[in-house]
């Protein structure tokens, strides 16, 4: 290539994720230009503690706000997380005419639709395959590869932490807490898990994947959540015996009357789904669409290395632009499709009920799913000397419905406890 | 949108694929446009047979020509398959300054170069996402996502009919003929099923994956290719006793040299190894680099409807960069890493062997292996009668040492017959 064009790279942030992109930038240079038709050079790397060992001295800078302002840089990477000051400085960079490359899905999931308008109004790229699911290249063939199909469900495996927990208490039949305490012990899980095992990481993400897959505007705040703080080793236990696997899930799907359920809950999958074999801090995500049929996509959700990678996949893209023109696809909203109200979204259920074991209370039980429509599929159960344990499986209801049965099964007089609901998914009826 | 544009595609070819492209552009318009920016229009079909009762009459005509050099047509889409005419009209149509979407991955991989420069002469897009297993989206992950890391192997099943075969044989026990029959009867494989079961298509596609992989020029004649005829119940059997399936695999690899090793043959994988799982037609692709780690996409990788899908993928891509200026990242081959000899490639290999069953044979045989420094991992003898079956599995050694060995074995006088020689991959020693 003659007359090699230079672009200057500024990035915000530098933790493990940073420290690798930098690294990466700097060692692998002579790759990165020939694959993306220009230099790109590391400048500037704004963070809060100068004391960076592993980077250049010369490099670091407290100045944020300098580095979206500086003129002579062409590409942004924000990998600060969290909302400000993330947000104030992408803003400022996409206005300031800078394409940015970030890994944020908080801000992403929030404040996506202004992030958006600044990109298109800077006349810039803004990307981000390192937001959800890691290294898996799952954002760009949603938005590029599969944009001529009709997405109609995605199902994913996003969030690593809260799957490793899951996999420790199936595979060992450990306690919720004794899980998490070994992912804290081996660094899958932060000191405060709650972003993680409360959903609020795979909310975010799922946010993201429903706007994606069905071209509208969809933030965290539509995404109905529960966390896996609830699931008991009993419960896990209860699923094996019936041959299904618990896994937090992110899920967007179409409903029949055109509206996008978006959601993150724990949800029994059978072990023979493609999901059920993900396996502790790996990510996948299932995708089924009209021409497509069933697609998956599985590998590491996070980590400095892998995150780095897809980081320096969209630089190298957002530098091709630079090179030789155009531009990525936009925030594509134009379908607008409305958020379907949590309780008029349908799966199944499994329910564990500690019963009084004397006659007629099976008769009591069955009679209140019916009350609110909810079919039974197969009951299960088990005797405890007074006591007996119900294990029931429903068709779909809505969860409306669902929710119904369970409050008037708890003020029956039989039913000594509703021990657990879990949503099943992933077949057919 | 306002000052909507309009595009006129035209498509070369309306077998299974091409019929379900053009049911989709019309059926889909309106979110095609949206997606796009520009109104699709489909102007023109070539074919053959003019007879199409799916098609409307006033857009079919027995002139291919006439559609590469028509000025009113901007985007073209090839559905033919095979070489000639296809590579002539591609190459006109790229002249006369259309983008293209082909499916054809025999073109691709044995004209590639020639076709991206006539691409790259006339400004426009060449994009052929449905080439390698079908609707997976594996090229752009491969080409965009992962262009800032260093890809080191990719090993596909990607040859469903193939696949759907050892699927057959794996799961009922059957002969090898009996399954292609059963194959054949569904509607998986064809009357002539050379191109599948001899390795012919997944060689193609492995020469694609591998100059996407690795940046350089590779063409199907680079391909070593070993098809499944060979392979009996026996060895399918042998296999399941040992916890390995037998799969047909493209394997492209970079080797410890820095060069290519590209390959399609028989392969004995773990049945705990991702690629295992992966049943009848369906294909998958297992991709490993140094930042992302090991990944796994999996879909469908064959038929009308998935195919289309990839195809649709593709006309949006190059609708865009018609409607908002761009292009898509034109072929990488700056690496320019050479093939390495099949002679050179290290697998590990599972060899049986009939042998007489008397004193000193395990010596004789063990003596061959050791002097083409061949290091053996396990044995497992079994009598029958006066013969034995031993069963040989070696840690990696090269393929010419070990065909050396094979040969050594053959005009053994204890050797009545070397039954089978199947290369293992995925296992590290």
């Amino acid at each position: 290539m003659n007359s090699q064009k230079t672009l200057r790279v500024g990035m915000l942030g530098c933790g493990v994720v940073g420290g690798e992109v930098a690294r990466l930038i700097i060692a692998n240079q002579k790759d990165l230009t020939a694959r993306s038709g220009a230099q790109l050079d590391l400048v500037k790397i704004g963070v809060r503690n100068l004391a960076r060992p592993n980077v250049a001295k010369e490099l670091l800078t407290a100045d944020l706000d300098s580095i979206v302002k500086d003129t002579n840089i062409d590409l942004i990477i924000e990998v600060i997380g969290g909302i400000e000051p993330a947000k104030t400085l992408i803003l400022e960079a996409l206005k300031n005419g800078k394409s940015v490359v970030t890994a944020n899905k908080a801000l992403l999931a929030k404040h996506g639709a202004e992030l958006f308008a600044a990109a298109d109004k800077g006349g810039v790229d803004l990307y981000y395959e390192a937001a959800v699911a890691g290294a898996i290249p799952i954002l760009r063939p949603l938005r590029e590869s599969l944009v001529g199909d009709h997405i109609q469900r995605v199902m994913g495996i996003v969030n690593g932490t809260t799957n490793f927990i899951l996999t420790k208490m199936d595979e060992s039949g450990a306690a919720f807490s004794d899980a998490l305490a070994e992912a804290q012990a081996l660094g899958f899980a932060e000191a405060d898990p709650t972003a993680d095992v409360e959903g609020f990481d795979a909310a975010a993400k799922a946010a993201i994947l429903a706007g994606l897959a069905f071209h509208s505007r969809v933030t965290d705040s539509d995404v109905y959540r529960e966390g896996i703080t609830k699931i008991t080793d009993t419960d896990v236990a209860v699923a094996k015996s019936l041959d299904l696997v618990v896994k937090l899930l992110a899920i967007a799907e179409l409903t029949n009357e055109g509206k996008i359920s978006v959601r993150v809950h724990p949800t029994l999958i059978s072990r023979s789904h493609p999901l059920a074999s993900v396996r502790e801090a790996f990510n996948a995500v299932f995708v089924e669409s009209e021409s497509a049929g069933a697609m998956m996509f599985y590998g590491r959700g996070a980590g400095g290395a892998p995150t780095a990678s897809a980081i320096l996949g969209d630089l190298v893209a957002v530098a091709r632009h630079r090179v030789s023109g155009g531009l990525g696809p936009r925030e594509s909203d134009y379908a607008d499709l409305g958020i379907a109200p949590m309780g008029s979204t349908k799966t199944r259920y499994l329910i564990r009920l500690d019963v009084a074991d004397r006659p007629g209370v099976l008769a009591a039980v069955a009679q209140t799913f019916a009350k609110h429509d909810v079919s039974i599929q197969t009951v299960r159960q088990t005797g405890r000397g007074d006591n007996a344990e119900l294990i029931v499986m429903t068709h779909k209801a809505t969860d409306a419905a669902l929710a119904s049965t369970v409050s008037d099964l708890s003020s029956l007089d039989a039913v000594k406890d509703v021990a657990s609901v879990i949503r099943v998914e992933g077949m057919s009826t």
